[in-house]
């Protein structure tokens, strides 16, 4: 095996042609080996491998800086990265992550995991770079549907002067997570006429021989060539635009990178290279939405824990106004159910969270009712847009905030441990965290009624109904009484902890699951006359924790322990694992209840 | 004058060509008028004036709707919408919003201020028409800056199918609020071709006749076309590319926008009218920059009232790897002092706030020091990034949040009431409050010292030392000792505030000024054995009070009351007026203490 003879980064650089290939092939066996064992983003590291090796064949890391857009596409860069062995730990509690990690190799320059950020990101090194007067290549490479991002497009933008030795090497494999279908991409992908335009050179040449005429159409053969290989368009932007390649040909990506290097020396590249996402698996290129991201035995990993597209099915049925809107998100969000049962009420905008909120908006203007499901994590993204065109406009526009609390294994980019600190204090928002499944369906009803914004946050995994209530109002639920002490639980996770604690603890503890968070349910407060703790899984800074120790500071002073994510962030691992460490245990509730009542 | 005759909005519709011009020379002595009395964004508002006179001209407002991005460019809408007599109220307390209200009117659709919604809140609003089968014309005006900012470039590339009956107007004055120079305007701002066009078109008819060469030749002629008026690539995201038209060419315009009214029909239009910022004003017109926003007699905003720019210089003469990163608020913040003492330090990224932040990232991981200077509310757009690309990073970027707290006139878009909100439960990050211009330096030497990612926030206006203390540490500052109540306070109007009622206050008040909110300081927490008031300029939700709160809840519980902005949105009006409106009087925290202490 080649790839056990890889001792340092730079020897696959010594690798020929042949060694090349066959290491390509051994890694794939890898990935699929490893994703099957471990659960993981499966298409798209099929896809960009060649591409990997070609860049490790060409670019002298770490010293050049290699930054993946979104970064879920490492995988051949772990493993060549001098991370063979750990790359079988990925993804798992104290082993490598799944996105790049500034803390775990100097060859991952940031930590990433949220999409856009790469060029803007390499723009900020080569400026450093530049006028440091060090000396070495910054290459971000971007999958399509990341490159429309705003924040991408904000930073292809923003200089008409690009530096050298900068060059973005676009990852086209046809989709974003889910299918794209935009104006960029509609502008980009159409089929390259590079060879056509070879042909119609030559084609003239043979016609006209080098007489005046053929300077007459050596000019408009310029402006063809602009205007044919999008060289016009990127020019303007500071770019020199190579492509289309095919970057699964690992000869031809070689090839065409060392070319791109010297001209790089000059001027920043925009290499557009075009891949099959799923390469090389015959079930993943055919569906490579499906196995973008697999779990164990590369089952397909089915989020449709909460049916959340059967739950807006039902309710479109009823009411046709509602609108779902997600971005790039939905498989992972459940939506694709709608594209059997209402494919005109669901629209995926692609990569773009703050688009998703904006356009929400003005179709809530408008007189639909949009639901906006999204990752807590990605939209932070968004934060401004939920601010100032839905709140500040007071539009009923619901958010479904998935993944919200603990994730598991996708990393410190990928925890949904903000979003309540994030949208608590927008006015005119209401937010809600249920705790089982059949509580969104009820929650969205709510939600509906209500006519204002609201957010509905819910954790990754779901639970049948542990209490089930109805949503009339913001009232809260005494699940169980006591006398001695209150937990109050935010959301799935808590209230399981709290219930549990309440069992086995020695004095009697009164147990309330907050379902509407916002507005605070005053009137539970002020009914509880005992010590309190607050459980949630978000951080504890701007949570619902402080809230209610805020309340009470106010009106009737107490002791109140707010058990949350204290100030940082979270590694990838199991959830219980995640949980464990951050003191959500019966044990540590054991000991701050100890403390509370002494 | 006809602007008294006018009594309903449509009669606008019914003057003459003649009349219309008179109309807008009344309605420009106005603006300059009311500005000059009031104060005011002034040279935009000249520069669309007969834009948006032709837009009345011609569609059917409020049916058809208008929606201006950004928003300040609205003066001349809000004479022609029925609102001519409360105009000279504007940007007054109880009077008209300098910015779109939908409260105001329903001539304005939306409540705007922030940069780049107006595409994705227009598509939103096509969409909901569509859908209800309603039929009105959504119309939506960018200035050339706004344009480029990432959610209207998200929007434009959203589909690549748009609505008929929408129509995008560029109003191109060739700068954002500074000035501009990136890769969409140097694109799109390339001086028309279209004159040259239709005569080479001439040319080659009158020399080819109708012959098999004509349709060679037209062939040739239609890339030319595309490629040339820029239709091909605003074709590829769907619109119907109209330009370059004269915007302060009243009849032209008119003219044009009846025809693109009927194209719209069938198609949507991106319209690019190039306008004269400050258009009529000679002062204005030659510095359309300083005379983007005016204080009263139309003096110029000078902004640099915390010598930013001045702190910034003398810093770089000392440590070469400062820089300084704005987006477009380079006059505001006062940074513009460093294009004549250290150009090369200085990057105004256009309105692009993510960008500015992703940027500062880079940078800071490239060895670099930038501060980014955003006011507060604007700095909301970069949330994720902040988090993601610089706190995640654990990256050095010092943010000078300029504006926070209440800003007076511009109003509810404008407040920067949000930002301790915002940034407290970001891990890694340091919140800074400075109370006077002396503090900023040390401020930023401190932050400097701290190798990590730092929030420094001042109110609009400054103040000069009112206690002033090097920055060592996160210790606060005890300003004022007493026994038997504590008031906290956070910035300038807070401390000033806090120090007039602890001298009148009839029981004896410690007064601190908590300077560093983030990491609190715990050993001054611990300290303080009374009642505690705390005061922000920012909502209470997620702010500094309520971490005191929840800090004493669990440690040694007490009554805390937190003074700062209750769960809304904060109307414009004078400083004074919104503290006053919202209990930072000395009434109110006497009754506040006598509550408390009761």
């Amino acid at each position: 095996m080649i790839l056990e003879k890889l001792n340092a980064p730079s020897d696959v650089k010594k690798l020929n042609k042949a060694e090349l290939s066959a290491l390509a092939e051994e890694m794939r066996q890898e990935i699929v080996s490893v994703a099957s064992n471990n659960g993981g983003h499966l298409s798209s590291n099929l896809g960009v491998l060649e591409t990997t090796v070609a860049l490790y064949k060409t670019f002298d890391f770490p010293t050049d800086k290699l930054i993946f857009d979104v970064g879920h596409q490492c995988y051949a860069h772990k493993i060549l990265s001098g991370r063979r062995e750990g790359f079988k730990t990925i993804r798992t509690a104290g082993g490598l992550s799944g996105f790049p990690d500034k803390d775990e190799s100097e060859f991952d320059v940031f930590t990433t995991g949220h999409a856009g950020n790469s060029i803007a990101l390499g723009l900020g090194l080569c400026a450093a770079r530049d006028r440091n007067k060090e000396d070495y290549y910054v290459i971000t490479v971007v999958g399509d549907g990341a490159l429309v991002n705003g924040l991408n497009l904000e930073a292809i933008n923003a200089s008409a002067e690009k530096p050298k030795k900068f060059i973005v090497v676009l990852n086209d494999n046809g989709m974003s997570i889910s299918r794209n279908s935009n104006g960029f991409y509609n502008f980009i992908s159409k089929a390259t006429i590079k060879k056509g335009y070879v042909k119609n050179k030559n084609a003239v040449k043979k016609i006209f021989g080098n007489s005046f005429i053929v300077v007459f159409f050596r000019k408009i053969r310029d402006f063809f060539k602009r205007l044919i290989n999008k060289g016009a368009y990127f020019e303007r932007f500071g770019f020199k635009y190579v492509g289309v390649v095919d970057g699964n040909d690992l000869k031809e990506t070689t090839k065409v990178l060392e070319r791109v290097k010297s001209v790089a020396d000059y001027k920043a590249v925009f290499l557009h290279l075009k891949t099959t996402k799923g390469k090389g698996l015959q079930k993943a290129e055919e569906r490579a939405d499906l196995y973008h991201s697999v779990g164990k035995n590369l089952k397909l990993a089915c989020s449709d824990d909460y049916s959340l597209g059967r739950v807006l099915s039902e309710l479109i049925d009823k009411d046709n106004r509602i609108m779902a809107i997600t971005a790039g998100m939905k498989d992972g969000t459940g939506l694709n159910y709608l594209d059997k049962t209402h494919p005109d009420h669901l629209i995926d905008v692609g990569i773009a969270e703050e688009y998703a909120a904006t356009f929400a908006a003005g179709m809530a203007k408008g007189g639909l009712k949009p639901v906006v499901a999204i990752y807590s994590t990605f939209l932070q993204r968004a934060y401004d847009e939920i601010m100032q065109d839905v709140c500040l406009q007071n539009l009923p526009v619901i958010f479904c905030v998935d993944r919200a609390g603990f994730t598991g294994e996708d990393g410190k980019t990928h925890q949904g441990l903000f979003d309540l600190s994030y949208t608590l204090h927008i006015p005119n928002m209401t937010v809600i965290a249920i705790t089982s499944k059949q509580e969104l369906k009820a929650a969205i009803e709510y939600a509906v009624s209500l006519n204002s914004p609201v957010c509905i946050r819910y954790s990754k995994s779901c639970a049948d109904s542990l209490y089930f209530a109805d949503y009339k109002d913001n009232r809260w639920q005494v699940v169980k009484d006591g006398t001695d002490l209150t937990v109050i639980a935010v959301g799935k996770n808590a209230l399981n902890l709290a219930l549990s604690f309440s069992e086995n603890y020695a004095k009697s503890v009164k147990v309330v699951s907050a379902r509407v968070i916002k507005p605070l349910d005053e009137e539970t407060l002020r009914a509880i006359s005992t010590p309190v703790i607050t459980i949630e899984e978000n951080v504890v800074s701007g949570g619902f924790g402080t809230a209610v120790a805020a309340f009470y500071a106010e009106n009737s002073p107490r002791r109140v322990y707010t058990l949350g994510v204290k100030d940082k962030f979270i590694k990838h691992g199991s959830i219980d694992g995640q949980l464990i460490e951050n003191g959500f245990t019966t044990e540590n509730l054991t000991d701050i209840a100890d403390k509370l009542l002494k």
